[in-house]
């Protein structure tokens, strides 16, 4: 299985996919270098008027709901709606889910709006909207992983799309097959934006492949490969100079790099 | 004293205080960065259909005027409430007060809506709010610490609260006690940022300690040090690179490091 | 003619120029940091309550139409018509203008407001908004360059102002004199915001300078050489790493530097 994840990753630099965002002012700047550095197109087109005609001529379209003006809340209605009257591949990231009750409507909103593709969250996001009892500190994960694996097959079933729980162990499943990503590094989490970033490598990857499963375990693969060989480089243990290495490891990922992937096939 | 300052850092370190931002655009990848490289966990919630119930759940509230929209704004007359309801600190930046009489105006608003615990801007900026005379150009004071103490003490008087002023000596004050910090470097004023890094540092600190005047100082004094220490490292004498030393010696900051602290105390 | 650009530099440092910028939040920090590098002084005053009166009161404004909120649009036609009180240089980035027609309306309208002194965007931009065919993907310009002084020229003329195409050449033109850049590198097309920080580096120009088609040209040309400069320093082949190396060199660029200059005079 794991040729295909290169396939994808090789895919998304031959197609340099056009990929919408609609996402948070944190991390913004972090997700167009990390979609360019992976060989994506990044457009973070998310004004109300422009979106419902910019949404139909992209890609994919990456949701991320960390920072959701109202302005950005209307945007989405429409994005949504104008991807789903294409086909469009969107993927949500339900930043803060568990903490935040209105992140929880607006995506159950959203989802009246169009059918999401992927749905990309920590694991604690993942078991909040899951239905599932959930320990999160504002946009922090603290579970340790108990029941991830049914609560993503959970949310697969009902919104009837690929979910992917990060976490110490990534998990990616679209309700019936499910892969278990053993790769990564502590250091993400020291910095704002690594689940942000991964999310929209997952756009990325969506809007360069059919399978969207397969596609969500090749880029969430592909960040953790990064991270660990961002931290193997010089002065990686710090989370300033890691950022830098990172976009720069996401530029150089290849298909020998790749063969670091630990995967479990369920 | 100065071991007071070191058990204020250790604190952040054991407790990671939840820390709400609602701050600008340009530096609020800065601050988030800057906050988990101390010890805590950032969570710029700044939608206002979020705020008012999501200040009372956090352990420091972070208002940046810097690029004030409408809705943060609204947001944050809602925030300063929530916040005060449940006691949490509130720290203010008074971001470019002196330039633009909009900024003094909102500032003067959200006094009404709750109590400040500690307002940290640039000198001018302070002098500003006091109504003492100062000298600005755009975000930038020009003042050269004439008057300083004074204006500091006065501004915490009437606002009843810790007023610090950052410049080439940092000044905190509660309007009685007050301490000057030596420490620094004039490479924080040649990337942008600097000073909102440093309010969110006060802001983390005030939400791990009950001391806000020596959390204050020891966040100001933190910020002077890990400033020094990344001008010295390979290449921190030019902007881009000291940027990420920057964050790098923030994560490193120690006992031993803030031993290079002149502090005096008044 | 190239010392009178080495003038334009100088310039910049010397009078520290107040910049004015109305901005994408994808990358304002990279636009507020290298305008610092080069010696200007940044302000991302944008709220639609503080632009009228702030953008008499500076020495340039930069407006950048990326993430065109519409709180930004609001703010730009204030703007516009605030700094053409005082005729203070008018800077404007079409970001995205060939494939989002309502980033092409709202550009004529704000050219009801008031006299743009230059307009700096990619070719297809430029084409897009002279009339002229474009190919365009969402921000990027897949243009490759034929007609490209001839629309300048007609944009320019149509316009009534400096215009500036950038491409691996660089077109700038009045419409009458014309000068052509070939410096630069492919790999500033791989980070997020190469354009928005030329164009930011225009205004900062421009607002020390009052020829505003040799400012245009100086810009243009620092920003070019300190991706040559950054793309040799040490990892500066990786995106992460040239990123950081390009601000260092906007801060180190000099008259030594600049007379790798390839400029071609028409």
């Amino acid at each position: 299985m794991n040729h295909k994840l290169i396939e994808c990753l090789k895919a998304v630099r031959q197609t340099t996919p056009l990929v919408q965002a609609i996402t948070n002012y944190v991390t913004v700047n972090d997700c167009a270098n990390i979609l360019l550095a992976a060989g994506a197109s990044p457009a973070m087109c998310e004004a109300s008027d422009e979106v419902f005609e910019f949404s139909q001529m992209v890609n994919a379209l990456y949701l991320n709901v960390g920072t959701l003006t109202k302005e950005q809340e209307m945007s989405m209605y429409l994005a949504v709606r104008g991807a789903s009257l294409k086909g469009n591949p969107i993927i949500l990231d339900p930043v803060a889910c568990g903490a935040i009750p209105r992140k929880k409507e607006t995506i159950e909103r959203l989802h009246k709006f169009g059918q999401f593709t992927v749905i990309k969250g920590n694991l604690g996001e993942i078991k909040a909207l899951a239905g599932v009892e959930a320990k999160v500190r504002g946009v922090d994960s603290l579970d340790e992983g108990e029941d991830g694996l049914e609560s993503c097959k959970k949310l697969a079933q009902e919104y009837g799309c690929v979910v992917a729980a990060t976490g110490k162990t990534d998990i990616v499943t679209n309700g019936q097959r499910a892969c278990l990503i053993e790769n990564g590094t502590e250091i993400l989490t020291r910095i704002t934006g690594a689940g942000c970033m991964a999310g929209a490598l997952v756009a990325g990857f969506c809007g360069a492949n059919n399978d969207a499963f397969l596609s969500t375990a090749a880029a969430l693969l592909t960040m953790s490969i990064a991270g660990e060989l961002a931290q193997e480089a010089p002065g990686g243990d710090l989370p300033g100079t890691f950022r830098v290495h990172l976009i720069d490891q996401i530029s150089l990922m290849d298909e020998e790099a790749l063969k670091r992937g630990r995967v479990q096939w369920l």
